[in-house]
């Protein structure tokens, strides 16, 4: 599947943006990242009065082979179903920062092991009950990984159908900081103990354990393909947080990037189409020790460095407010002519 | 003047705060800063449930005799004014940030080179018609530093009993990073020239000259006390503001610490009582280069980091969201027993 993502660059509209960023009433530069942002999303909506509508993020769940063993995760397997039923009862950090922040929020069972089928309130996208293990086989077939895709982009083209045009992205899955890593690791060409961290919690033993058994799963295979290497250390949320990023782009949405498991999805659909960074603002930098490592090689710096490490998409939700004051400055704050003030000298 | 500051250690209360941390659906620790946030305002406010009543940013505004002549300042000293009038009717950063996050906002007229009878909405506390240069004579007197003092005292606890429990302070006053410099040097001993910056924008030329001329202003002066320095060198916001941070931690409210100048103010407090530091969140890093050097000296890392230097309690207004998630995640999110969810292993 392709996705046309055009570069944001244009000259004649980010003059105009600087110019009137610069006209407020404040020192030039004064308000730092806030004027970056402004003029991103202007030159991403490409218009000189930029607007947010509908923020929403969407939280894709999924379950992983190598999980069941309990040998990379602290907490067990059902761990991912019974947070999703907490984030459909509303008593997630996820939906107390959504709520806050008036951010639309929707959860997605992209493939965990359970069955929701009578539950509302989720979006029903189930690829299968869990990947399979890395360790003996690839966590999915190339057709599950084609479908997840298809699904995360179908998912965000209905979210912009409805009016929303920025979105940000969650995770759930007891064992995807192991997926994750793995990604990183192919990306990034870091060794596998350089991208493997402690997760939701383990203790320093265990994270050398983490570190042997992925190090190993990863000399296992010689994936081909940014494709390849998704479909072979998973998971079904990552790949369908792949597709998502590349339609959001596609679709000249902003995306907020939130923490390791995202960045990993991301580190996909870069390798895809390098365009889509143009699209991205990066909310958080996550406690997991490997997101460092990974905004580095995109070259970025994100919003908060909060010591957060729960993915859920919460270090979007908790950034979002950032977002919303660049805009409000850029559409609401005086200019040095409206408001009759001097000059520097 | 005295203030009577209590410190907010209390033991058993910081053990149920934290079990109550730790019990929310999340690995232990994993929303990092939040967490300390919430169990700070909760030894605050002495509960194991805290709440944000009525957010409050006080701006005071007050003119410095040394920027008449525009040796340490780009901008002319008419701009304090002006800007004033940008607060009152709604253009300038604060405003929008303070709107957007449903702050209440005040201004108060603490000793700018104007005229503001006539205006309603502004609070007036104007001691002088701007301080003296202290190239020629301290910046005001004894008394004169007394009473701002006092003021910014009488303020706080007018916006105490009117229901408020977390505010922030805001500044504005063409010259007040020259007070701050001379400040900083003065409390945390570090160099007059590693104390001075670019201020709402010098190039590094004038930077040079305004090193050289405060160095010699530091130089001429031998303060014998905290009070003494702030007299000497300025200024009227800057001693409301100090008052102001005394009274509102012995008030047990929540303190959020802007940038330079409101650190600046706190720096003559710390020295006043250390207790204070307590009640103080610090809400962002300033450009501003002496800014992460208070910081260093205080001990304090701040929630943001955008390279914002603009003054006015912008840091605070922007910064306020961080805070409302703290206290949102401990009284909103679900505890692992009321979910039904298992813990790790």
């Amino acid at each position: 599947m392709n996705f046309a993502i055009e570069s944001i660059s244009n000259d004649i509209l980010e003059k105009k943006l600087q110019s009137k960023i610069d006209t407020k009433t404040k020192p030039v530069g004064a308000l730092g990242v806030l004027e970056k942002i402004a003029l991103q999303i202007g030159l991403i909506q490409n218009k000189e009065n930029p607007e947010l509508k509908q923020p929403t993020v969407l939280v894709f769940a999924g379950d992983h082979g190598i999980a069941k063993k309990g040998e990379v995760n602290p907490y067990p397997q059902e761990v991912t179903a019974q947070m999703v039923y907490n984030f459909i009862n509303g008593g997630a950090a996820i939906n107390v920062f959504c709520k806050q922040n008036n951010i639309a929020l929707k959860i997605i069972d992209a493939g965990v092991n359970h069955d929701f089928k009578e539950i509302e309130n989720i979006i029903h996208a189930k690829i299968s009950y869990g990947t399979k293990n890395y360790q003996d086989t690839p966590a999915m077939t190339q057709k599950q990984c084609a479908t997840s895709i298809k699904k995360g982009a179908h998912l965000v083209t209905e979210t912009y159908n409805n009016g929303c045009n920025i979105i940000g992205f969650g995770e759930m899955g007891i064992g995807n900081t192991s997926s994750a890593s793995l990604l990183m690791a192919y990306f990034t060409k870091n060794t596998v103990a350089e991208c493997v961290g402690s997760g939701t919690g383990l203790q320093t033993e265990a994270i050398t354990v983490k570190k042997s058994i992925l190090s190993k799963v990863f000399d296992t295979y010689t994936p081909a393909s940014p494709l390849e290497a998704l479909a072979t250390f998973g998971g079904f949320e990552i790949a369908m947080i792949t597709g998502a990023i590349l339609k959001s782009a596609e679709l000249k949405m902003t995306i907020l990037i939130d923490g390791f498991i995202v960045t990993a999805a991301l580190l996909v659909a870069h390798a895809i189409d390098n365009k889509v960074l143009d699209y991205c603002i990066f909310a958080h930098a996550s406690e997991e020790q490997g997101h460092q490592k990974m905004l580095d090689f995109l070259g970025q710096k994100p919003l908060i460095n909060l010591g957060m490490r729960l993915g859920e998409g919460t270090g979007v939700a908790v950034a979002y407010p950032i977002i919303e004051s660049a805009i409000n400055f850029m559409n609401n704050m005086a200019s040095f002519e409206s408001a009759g003030i001097s000059g520097s000298e």
